[in-house]
C-alpha cells in the first residue's frame, strides 16, 4: 500500500529546530494531514485507523466542537478576572457529573497544571508534604509532578517527599487489599523521615503502570488508609474520565469512592488546550482563602465553549454507552486471539481503555517487549494507530476515540490478527 | 452612563462554584460579552477601552487569528508525536525574530509551564538549583515558579533555592550596576548556603515589580555576573515579548543580551493557549538528551495556526512600529499630566508598556496606595480599563492591545485627567 514518507530533510530541520527533548512516534513516524472521526489521513490520502488518540474523544475535528471554538473565538476571549457566564455554565455541568461532595471547579490549561495545582491544594489543606503515587505512574511534566511521574525515567529525579506502591495489578479479589497494603506502607515510610502525607494521587485506570481496571471496588481501602493518615485522596481522571470506561462517567466512581480532589484534561476540549480540577469545598479552604489562583488561560470564554460542546457530543450521541458497549465488543474479540496467538496474554480494561498483555511466557508473564514493538510498528504499517505501556512496554494500550463503532473494532482486530500472524512465523 | 450590573446572584454563584481562589478585577467587577479591536462591550452594548489586556495583542476577536484557529481545527489537531509541518514552520518563524544563538524552540501551553520548563533545562544544564528572582517578581503558578513568585503574596513560600533581588529602579545610568550588585550578592549567599547558582530569572520590563525598562543595556552587567557563576540567564517575556516594547521585538534585545533560554506566553495566540521557549543548543543538551518533553497540548497544529496567525498581523499591520509610536506618544501625553496632578509621579515604560507612578510626595516618592485604587475604579466607571502593579500597587499599568492608536491614547488620559481631578476635590 503507498504511503507518504516523511523526508530525512523534515527530520533533520525537526532536530535542527525542535532540539533533542522531542521525540517520534514509530520507528517510521507518521504524519498526519487530515482528521475525522476515528480517522487520519496522510498526505497521500490514505485512512489509518485511530486506536490511540483519547484526546479527540468525540472525534478528529468534529464539526460540532470546531464551530463552538470559532463562534465563542469571533465574539469574545478574555480571562477569569472578568465574569463571564461561560465558567459558570461549565462548572455547573461538570459539577453535576460528580458525587455532589465536589463542589468547587478550577480550571487550568493542562493535566499537568490540573496535578501540580491538586498537590498545591493538598499540602495547604494537610500540612503536609508526602505525595503516594503507583511504581510507573506518569502524572505530569512540571517540575513538581515529574518527580511525581517514575514514568518519566531515571533521568528524572524522585522528589525527597514521594513515595512509590505497585500498582494493584492482578484483577483478584485482593487486588484491592494489596494495594492498600502498599499504600499504609509508604505512609510509614514517609512518617519515618518525619514527612507528613499529603496525598494518594493515582491515575485510576492506572494506564502508565499497564492498565488496570478490576476488580470494581478496586481502590477503597486505599483510599481509606489515606484518609485515615490524614492525607487527601486525588483522583487523576486524565486518562479515564469524561465517559471513557463505559460504566461511570469518571474512572473513580467504578471503585465507589469519592475523591477529594479530581483532576482531568486530555479530552476535556477534544484537543484544546483545557484542564481543571473539581475540589471539595472544605478542601479547597485553606489554598483558596490565603492564596489566589489565576491562570491567563485557564477556564477562558473559548476553553470553557470547546469543553461545553464536547459534553454536548457526549450526550447526544450516548457516548459513554457506546464506549461501554463497543468497548466490552472489542474486549472479547481481542481475548478470543488468544487461543490462536502464544504472545496474547492478559486482555483487560474498561470501556474503550482496553490493554493486551504481550507475554513469551503465559504462565510466568514474561514480558513480550520486542514483540510489542514489532506490534505497534507493523499495526502502523498496516494503518492502525495504537502503543504500548506499562514498565516493559509491552501491554498494548488501546484507547480510539469514542465514536469507535463495532465496525472500526473488527477491523482492528483483523490487523492485529495478521501481524500476530507475522510475528509468529 | 448606563451600565450593565453583574448581580449579586451571579457573584453568589461564582463562589458557590468557583470557591475562593479565584478573584475578580474592580470594586464593581466587569462582565464583558463582546471584544472587538481595543473595545470591551457589556451586555448593554456600552464600549470600554481596553488598555490592560496584552493578551489580545492584535485585538480582541481578529478575524485573522480566529479563521486560522477555525480552519486548522476543522482540518487536524493531534500533537508532537507525529510529524506536522505547521510547528517547524512557526519554530523556524520564531526563530527568526531571535538572535542567532537561540537555536532550539519548544512548545507548552502556558507562560507557567514554560517557566517550570526553563528551570528544569536550567538545573539540568548547571548541575545547580539556585535561582534569583526580583523581589517583587511573578513568573507563573506551578509549584515550582510560585515559590520564585514573590509577587503572590507570603502564603507562597519561597524556596528555599531562591534568592531575591531589587528590580532596577531609578532609571539613572547607574540602576544596571546597582543591580548587578545585588544578583553577585545573591549569588554569594547561594554558595555560602552551599546551593549553586542555576539562573537568573527576570521580566524584562519587570512588570509586576513596577515596570522598570530603562536605560538601555540595563541588564548587561548582572547577565555577566550569573554567567561567571556558571548560571543561565533566562528571560522571561511573557510580558514584554512580541513587539510591545517597540524598538525591538523582545525587551532583552534593547538591553544588547543574549540570553540562554528565554520563555513567552500571553499574546503569542492571542488568548489561544500557547506559549514556549527558545534555547540556545548547547544549554537544551544535557535535559534533551537524558530526558525527554512532551506536552500534549503543547506545540498543536490548532496552537501552531493561532500563533503564526498572531506573527502575520503583527508583520502585515507593522504594530511593533505602532507600539513604539503611540507609546511614544501616550507616554508623552501621560507625562504631560504631572504639572496639573500631584499624583502623577514618574511616567516610564517602553513602547506599549507603560507605568505611572502615583505618589502622595514626589521627592519621597510615597506611594499613592489608595488613591491608586481609586484610580483604576473610577477609570473603569468612565469605560476605561487598567490596572496597577508595584509591591505597593500603585503604579498604573497600561499595556493595551497593539492595535491603540493616538485617539485611543488621547481617550484614556482625558478619562484619566478626569479622574485625576476627581479624585482630588
Amino acid at each position: 500500500m503507498p504511503e507518504s514518507t516523511p523526508t530525512a530533510e523534515m527530520l533533520a530541520r525537526r532536530a535542527r529546530l525542535l532540539g533533542p527533548a522531542y521525540r517520534l512516534f514509530y520507528e517510521q513516524p507518521f504524519q498526519p494531514v487530515r482528521g475525522e472521526g476515528v480517522w487520519l489521513y496522510d498526505a497521500a490520502g490514505q485512512p489509518y485507523l485511530d486506536a490511540y488518540n483519547n484526546v479527540v474523544c468525540v472525534g478528529h475535528a468534529h464539526p460540532q466542537v470546531v464551530e463552538a471554538i470559532a463562534r465563542q473565538a469571533a465574539t469574545l476571549n478574555t480571562h477569569t478576572r472578568y465574569l463571564h457566564d461561560g465558567i459558570l455554565d461549565y462548572a455547573e455541568r461538570l459539577l453535576a457529573t460528580m458525587p455532589p461532595e465536589l463542589g468547587h471547579a478550577t480550571f487550568t490549561c493542562t493535566g499537568s497544571e490540573a496535578n501540580d495545582l491538586a498537590m498545591r491544594i493538598a499540602t495547604a489543606h494537610t500540612g503536609g508534604a508526602g505525595l503516594i503515587v503507583t511504581r510507573f505512574a506518569y502524572h505530569g511534566v512540571t517540575s513538581a509532578i515529574a518527580c511525581a511521574s517514575p514514568s518519566l525515567g531515571q533521568f528524572v529525579q524522585l522528589g525527597a517527599h514521594v513515595r512509590l506502591v505497585d500498582a494493584p495489578s492482578g484483577g483478584d479479589a485482593g487486588a484491592g487489599h494489596r494495594f492498600a497494603e502498599g499504600v499504609r506502607a509508604a505512609i510509614a515510610d514517609l512518617r519515618a523521615h518525619g514527612i507528613a502525607p499529603a496525598a494518594l494521587m493515582v491515575d485510576t485506570v492506572f494506564s502508565s503502570d499497564g492498565v488496570f481496571t478490576g476488580p470494581a471496588g478496586l481502590l477503597r481501602e486505599a483510599v481509606e488508609a489515606i484518609h485515615a493518615a490524614g492525607g487527601v485522596f486525588i483522583a487523576d481522571e486524565v486518562q479515564p474520565g469524561f465517559g471513557r470506561t463505559g460504566e461511570t462517567f469518571w474512572g473513580f466512581q467504578r471503585h465507589g469512592v469519592v475523591p477529594d480532589i479530581v483532576t482531568m484534561g486530555k479530552p476535556m476540549g477534544n484537543g484544546h488546550p483545557v484542564a481543571g480540577l473539581a475540589v471539595k469545598p472544605e478542601v479547597m479552604q485553606a489554598f483558596g482563602k490565603a492564596c489566589r489562583y489565576f491562570n491567563t488561560f485557564g477556564g477562558n470564554p473559548v476553553s470553557m465553549a470547546a469543553a461545553s460542546a464536547v459534553l454536548d457530543v457526549i450526550e447526544q450521541q450516548d457516548l459513554q454507552r457506546n464506549a461501554l458497549e463497543v468497548g466490552t465488543y472489542l474486549r472479547e474479540r481481542l481475548a478470543a486471539l488468544a487461543p490462536r496467538h502464544a504472545l496474547v496474554g492478559e486482555v483487560r480494561g474498561a470501556g474503550l481503555f482496553l490493554g493486551v498483555e504481550l507475554v513469551t511466557d503465559r504462565a510466568a508473564r514474561t514480558p513480550a517487549t520486542a514483540q510489542a514493538a514489532r506490534v505497534v510498528n507493523g499495526l502502523r504499517a498496516r494503518q492502525v494507530l495504537l502503543s504500548a505501556t506499562g514498565e516493559h512496554a509491552n501491554i498494548l494500550k488501546i484507547r480510539p476515540p469514542l465514536v469507535f463503532t463495532r465496525e472500526h473494532a473488527d477491523l482492528l482486530v483483523q490487523r492485529l490478527d495478521e501481524v500476530l500472524t507475522a510475528i509468529a512465523q
